[in-house]
């Protein structure tokens, strides 16, 4: 337990906001930030900056889990493209940077992430990603102006009714996410700039 | 219960996306549809086109329920002025006319909500809380340009740091709520034009 | 004559412009005030903000009404539609709350108003309206673009060419009324939100 | 009388529109366009374009006279200033050509008309010059954020009240003008092209 | 040689930044000034104001004659469309007026260059070079979206690839020189605004 | 040698254009394109995309080594960050990766990167090096509103006048290198992505 402790002993820097200590935080989600830690060797910031607030912690999760770790057509990595082509739009530092390594790994390429964060147009994906991509970033940018016809071009790429329910819900939630992460300063941890690049 | 069964029957004009029965719901799901229900006296559209992901309802109304009943500094109003201005930048048909409603009860005003949705710098309100909407207007529509000076003239109005959040989480929170009710066409309920007016 | 006085009394309010007082107007524009007055039970600000200028006034109310009264085939709803959706656009309180006043009245429906000012394509109107909306839209956001391809999609919903003329002259005349309304910060009248809701 | 005859006979190339007669016209409106072609020796197309509306002629020109014609502090050169840098900024063809001319001429500068309507901020102006067409461009395109600072910007050069209102009328009357002409596409006669450059 | 040396005695007033006095130039540069006054009657500012940086002067001018001077199927009015065209949109004073007047020489044309600079949509332009500026605005405004879409668009008005290129290049290169002449204040020489209007 | 040679081998890819052979190259374009290769050790794509047109190459490359070669009072890598905040703002997937990569070893740092690319209000640098590229941004998307406060609140930071000019050429260079990558859908070489990051 002492590697998230020293993490936040240097908490000051990767928030505008108070960073919890995490022997002060309630058990549920000093256990969630714990199995993290296991997983993944260090605890990303997004888990201490939000825990400044236990019961928007709790819904914040549970809402990325129902997105992310849902069964579906999308795969994950096709997850992890929308966070990563929508977060760059919206300039968010944090979600480009974690959501990249992820991207990387998921999809065990270690170009991708930053082609699709900078241009998905010019990326290495398919035609069928790309219209999910143009979509995600349609509802990122001016959902207003959603409307049959987009769902048509999705469904003539082979996405059905819940696939287009997910993808904008996916670039839904990260717009909260990147909004967050920007009024926070939320700082992305050291080491996701390097992971899956290998 | 046989309001909201018949709420559901014309269900397929509420949402571009299918629209659950309640007596289909997770008893949980349908317990809180039918307490809001008890409460209001119809059920807002909003958590019958929700509850097609009963997770995703979950996570939702957790966090809904974090901003906008926590105790703080901002009132309930004021939390709801958010949601308007905001909103209505967005485009978002269902937002503005719930939280109008909601608006003009909490303030017991029947002016305010098309003064603030409309243009809140002309709105009966006080230059605190043009300063608020002016920050969560920016967290909105441009979350990357946020700095300390923003801060900084919160807290020349009075504000502090966890109001701070507290705008900018309701700001987010419903930018990811206008643009699922954009994408899912979620149609107000006929009760909420008039709600409030006096 | 007395309530148009009264409704001067508190004209420093209304406009950020000096307010003339009735007594004090040419006769043409006192006389047009007055009829107002007795139609609709209260003088709508506009008539007292604009009458600052005399000249001015008379060469805006003819043209309004070369636009509103005239004949053709656009109905009067229709024409309270075009002014509701652009005015909300371009973030005008007196316009969107007055013109929604007189739209819930002139198509008899206490929902249209909103749903038009927030998001037309989200409201309950024809394809034909969609369309005409879609061009004001266009004429008063970026008239630049106008081309002959948005007169024949125009043309392919029943519209004749001068039903075009008359969109365009009231996008653009509105246009026109929604810069004066903010720059003179042109208070809408109490009586309009309510108007025509019940 | 035979000169505007002739320019209606090319008149199917200057509107989108039908284009009058000058002979079919009411008697009003045809002296106003034959006392403008005395004055300038040819019909400036806005005559004839807009005069397959008779009200509305009417109505426009009233205004343009009551704004452009009218005293006060803003020199004739002034006004013309303020219709160039905004008529630029919608690309309004006819409004930047005809407007430059009149500017040139009232200005005796046969330089400053395409150094404002390019860019205001390096034309040979003065200080209050610029710091007028910054509000009237504000107005122009923005002018829901237009505020009490602003008018006191204007009143530090030395504007007064009447002066704002001059600004604002004027940006937002043409703002109207280059929508129509646009929707028209009234075409600019050429001999506005070279007038004032001698 | 005297009239430059009196164009630099006013040269403070051309840019922002020093202007070198001509017999302190390099030989090369100063000869390229020369032989541009013998044939112009003058020496245009834009080589004065870069020729405060050598190396840069050298580049800016082998690029622009690259793309300018060479051969293929734009002509050299067509080149100097695209130019004015997009330089207004991105408001270089400069580049606008200069150009222009050289698209007025290149285009024996006297109205041509105030069309174009001021909405090509509605200039007296064929259609094959709509389509050129459209592409060509595409390109200096937002290049990130071009796909193979607009190739084809353009392929369909009898450009081929090279042609593309060409455009694009031209777009991109009046670009650069936009951006530097509106930081350094280039300011258009007085000959330019009435070069080539008959 | 053989090495380029296998890199146009696969060339179809990197450019939307037809890709030179090496071979077939003009002397002095292969000589700097070999030096590149003996340095790097392997071809950047810009060099063999660009090549397709050699004296535009040539000028490219004279103005890039101007602009980035030169001594002054910005370090490499602070001219590196210019291009790199730049071009994801203008969304160029060449620039960002490839300059990325020469940011990170000419500022020894495996982090900057990626965050000046994504938002470098929130990067790791210093205030002056904030106001460097709050200017750097400003000229790449908005140069027409650069004005004396802008130099002043440069030099306020420490930068002189040829600094100003220096950013501001860099910048604006880099804008049209991001056209032209984007239109030639230009590839990032993949040896660029995970440079410097060790």
């Amino acid at each position: 337990m002492s590697a998230p402790e020293s993490a936040t002993a240097e908490a000051a820097t990767i928030s505008r906001f108070p960073v919890p200590r995490l022997a002060d935080l309630p058990a549920d989600i000093r256990e969630r930030i714990e199995r993290v830690q296991e997983k993944s060797g260090f605890v990303p910031n997004v888990f201490l900056v939000l825990a400044h607030r236990p019961e928007e912690f709790r819904a914040f999760f549970a809402y990325h889990d129902a997105l992310m770790d849902k069964k579906g057509n999308l795969t994950k990595a096709e997850r992890e493209m929308i966070v990563v082509a929508t977060s760059n739009l919206n300039q968010c530092q944090y979600c480009v940077i974690a959501h990249g390594a992820i991207l990387r790994i998921r999809a065990k390429d270690p170009l991708i992430a930053d082609q699709v964060a900078i241009n998905y147009r010019k990326a290495d994906i398919t035609a069928r990603q790309k219209a999910m991509l143009d979509f995600a970033v349609k509802v990122s940018q001016s959902a207003h102006l959603v409307g049959d016809a987009d769902i048509e071009t999705l469904k003539g790429h082979g996405f059905d009714e819940e696939d287009v329910w997910d993808i904008a819900a996916i670039a839904s939630f990260f717009g909260l996410s990147n909004r967050m992460a920007n009024v926070t300063s939320m700082r992305p941890n050291p080491e996701f700039y390097a992971m899956g690049r290998g």
